[in-house]
């Protein structure tokens, strides 16, 4: 099945990427600042009307699995991987387990991007630009 | 074989997005600044030391087939599928026939979401963000 990749490498330290994936708080400042939930490890999140199982293990990986929302984003699985290298944090994301490679698929990858670049933004200087201030992809959104 | 997806809307019509897409001049002015070659069908383009093979069909398509560069590079396919609807012209973007989700095709894929989204801007302002100039998504480029 059809997986969406990205990287982007943040000059912040593992333990602070961690921490912003895996708080409430935290996900606000860079993807949707109308989230809702327990972003910790066994806790439930609700992003953009979409529910997400959390799996996470310090400062290693953050596993989202949406487990209701539309029916495109429904079992598929967003996770972080974080490794620290050459003097930043790499976070190694992928959107797996897409059923088909829709245009609605292709829209969210290029949308993924703006929000990793959202993260690594508001780490780096303290602002982020999650939605509704969100990077626009299309004339509309 | 795994592929980078990706959509862009652009405020434009269809036929300048595909000039642009189909000339030197106009792939400097959101990819690479240093770009060299024929970018009409059936041309040979360079970009970052790698060459591609042109095929365009107006309005419709641009491909450009890697035919020298890099492992990961050679033999995958560019292609941006032009479709003008909701008062902008989508880019349906696609980067395929990866042999692997090496972490190089994760880089890549942000990659090319920024230089999408410099074409838009390019396209809508006159002014992209080609390289040298580009978007930063890692300490280092």
């Amino acid at each position: 099945m059809p997986d969406i990749l990205h990287r982007v490498g943040i000059a912040a330290p593992i333990d602070k990427v961690y921490k912003t994936l895996t708080t409430l708080d935290g996900n606000r400042r860079w993807w949707d600042s109308g989230a809702t939930g327990d972003a910790s490890d066994g806790g439930e999140l609700t992003f953009f009307k979409h529910v997400f199982k959390v799996e996470a293990r310090p400062n290693e990986f953050v596993k989202w699995k949406c487990v209701r929302g539309s029916e495109e984003w429904v079992n598929t699985t967003v996770e972080f991987r974080l490794v620290y290298k050459d003097n930043q944090t790499f976070v190694m994301f992928t959107h797996a387990d897409w059923k088909k490679p829709v245009e609605f698929m292709h829209h969210c990858s290029t949308k993924w991007a703006t929000f990793l670049l959202s993260l690594k933004q508001y780490l780096e200087t303290g602002t982020g630009r999650p939605a509704p201030n969100e990077v626009q992809v299309y004339v509309g959104g």
